[in-house]
């Protein structure tokens, strides 16, 4: 078996065998197969693809180049919830304390998020004294104590995954099917749950531009879960508008805190009682859709979904005042008004426009070790099929860089299109996959 | 402009610009651009392809990596030939006297073989003396003088070519019409002909399997020319079985020589019929294929054919005796003849395996650095079509290595299929293109 072999095999279209996907990665884990040879066996797999078979062994070899967590001493069935991107996602933050306080149990294990704001972990860490840095053994008590832990992945999570990545990212070859699903799916996996709902984006802030690529990526996960034995789900949901009003930090784990009162937005509450039926299904605590949706809508209105996530806060060290407080957030020094500049309906919002500005005014990074301002973001007054009059508040700054505020307020205008003509909401979701 | 966006416009099927096209290459020579972008392009040009104005972009930015051979102080039109490569292929040390002894003016650069046998450099060098390290103004007069003059090409020409070939050879990314369209036209370019008759050859011992593949390779080098203003015609001959009788270097010179006073076999004497009625046209010496076709007659007939080989090999240092009196050469130690096992009609000849087994004996080398046994080699005593009686002689080697005599004697018998039904002659040549 030999490196030039497998790649011919691949451009004339042909089946990978396990022995074959095998000797790649191990190979080039540890370096013997240069990244060369990787990135022509990748441009391969852009044009040829690879089955659900050859799929689900490349997760499966790339999830065991690292650690893997064993949540076997979880009582109950552990489930996980995973979107794959977009601008003001908060979801995990309002779900996954709504179906703990359930009876679900939940373990997630998360990223730095690069770009726009920061990932779950840098949302986590602006509540004061919260900590990502949980050892196996605490992370399974919390589990089994308060039904949710959230901790930072270790660095030997998928070593395989952050070499292909790294690579793919500057050789062109991010686009495929197999290798984008192989990625989250291998991380997803190692993380020992049961159950995986993701919430597939499509649209102007995703990279699944169309709904038929999200389809095509959700049905590969959802294979790769078949293939070995998890229970895999997929909830298809738009991005062409920022999710929610709030994008930036603290301005995110505040709204979270409002929906989990019954007080956001409508399509944030909608999306986290989908996803949330989901989880409880797979969790097999209900037997229909229609009950989970009931206990959801309860424990919101009981109260029970807020103590959730004030009780995980503090197993991690966080201080419980500021969920039920969340006016003792520090606060932006500069908060800019941004007023229309004509009257109309908002015919669509760039998403990801939006996420750049708020980048800008200091709610994500660049690079890994970039510093994060978790009080910058943007408020979205308005959001698509709303009618503004000129003049009325459409949106706000927070920043506490002074010199990034006259062009952001600039570029954020941009991001806007008003017209004469009505528009429809933006229906958000598009299908429930499993 | 950046590698990423230049892959990931090919991925999508565009056409690169010229400014793209130069950026890859030189980056890539100058080693700032890594490997693996390097191949990760050339797989996605794989399977994207590139067009003519792409490739003969490609193939100029390639020709002035190095150095670049000025042709210019030369008396007339400079032609040139190139064979891509067969077993038992000695037609240029045949049609190259025949045409400069019709006044034509040939240059040639050539360079060592890998594989079955040598080169035509090793070819050359098998006749005492002689000598291929001829420098630029000592090529320009023997080109004047003899009218014909054949060197080892540089360590610097088309070094792009020998570092794309390297990374090409380990990456499966060998196979692409433009990306051999423009290794082998770089270097024929930068030799500086004006014309150039390419032999391209198809069939088992060739790397172009069919007469289709055989048609575009060849479409792809006469467009390069003609965005380049050079006259590139193409012969498209069989390499089925081998070419003539004789398969090693003094075995193929003395095949040569033997062809130059009109005793040769019947289709090494086509076949210089015709690339050397396409040279003489090219040379603008003549203006029809008739009149060509009767000079080269008429210079066998004379003996001026054989008179320039002894000019051209003297004038680069050779001892012309060689050329008169061909048993002169040194003979191998060991001649084995190999008679029929069975009777019946030739019909296959496996020119793949049959060059194998040469080099096993001696006459060819795996690596660059591998000594050669010039007197090794295969005379075939019988060709596709031939009747054979049980018992009467198939083949002869020749090799001064009795280890590999055993093995080689098995093997080579394998090469050949034998028959009761009569098969037709192989057509020689199947198409000339220009």
């Amino acid at each position: 078996m030999n490196m030039p072999e497998i790649i011919e095999k691949k451009v004339q279209g042909q089946k990978l065998t396990k022995e074959e996907i095998s000797y790649f990665i191990r190979g080039y884990v540890a370096g013997t197969i240069p990244d060369y040879q990787a990135s022509a066996l990748l441009m391969a797999i852009v044009f040829q693809g690879m089955d659900a078979e050859e799929t689900a062994i490349l997760t499966e070899t790339m999830m065991y180049s690292g650690d893997v967590v064993d949540l076997s001493s979880v009582n109950g069935i552990v489930v996980d919830k995973h979107s794959t991107g977009g601008v003001g996602d908060k979801t995990s933050l309002v779900v996954l304390p709504m179906v703990a306080a359930c009876g679900a149990k939940v373990a997630k294990l998360s990223g730095r998020g690069l770009g726009h704001t920061g990932g779950t972990v840098d949302k986590l860490e602006s509540i004061p004294g919260f900590n990502m840095q949980i050892d196996n053994d605490d992370f399974i008590k919390i589990i089994n104590k308060v039904g949710l832990s959230i901790v930072s992945q270790s660095d030997n999570l998928v070593p395989a995954d952050k070499k292909l990545y790294a690579l793919r990212d500057v050789t062109s070859t991010v686009n495929a099917i197999p290798l984008i699903a192989s990625s989250i799916m291998s991380k997803k996996l190692a993380t020992g749950s049961q159950g995986i709902c993701l919430d597939v984006k499509y649209g102007s802030g995703a990279f699944c531009e169309t709904t038929e690529k999200a389809v095509r990526l959700s049905k590969a996960m959802i294979d790769i879960g078949k293939q070995m034995g998890r229970d895999v789900r997929a909830v298809i949901t738009n991005m062409d508008e920022p999710l929610g009003n709030a994008v930036g930090n603290i301005l995110e784990v505040q709204e979270a805190i409002a929906t989990l009162k019954g007080e956001g937005p409508q399509d944030l509450w909608d999306l986290s009682l989908e996803a949330g039926e989901t989880l409880l299904l797979q969790s097999k605590l209900f037997v229909s859709k229609k009950k989970a949706n009931e206990a959801l809508r309860e424990v919101i209105r009981n109260g029970k979904a807020l103590d959730k996530l004030a009780e995980f806060v503090a197993a991690q060290g966080g201080d419980a005042r500021y969920i039920y407080y969340p006016d003792r957030f520090e606060k932006a020094q500069y908060v800019v008004r941004i007023y229309a500049n004509k009257a109309g309906y908002i015919q669509h919002i760039n998403a990801e426009g939006i996420g750049e500005v708020a980048r800008k005014l200091g709610a994500g990074r660049l690079k890994k070790e970039d510093p994060i301002d978790y009080t910058a973001g943007i408020i979205l007054n308005k959001k698509v099929a709303d009618y503004i009059k000129k003049g009325e508040l459409l949106a706000t700054m927070y920043t506490n860089d002074d010199k990034a505020i006259t062009e952001c307020e600039k570029e954020l205008l941009e991001q806007y299109q008003i017209g004469p003509d009505k528009v429809d909401k933006l229906p958000l979701i598009y299908r429930v996959m499993k």
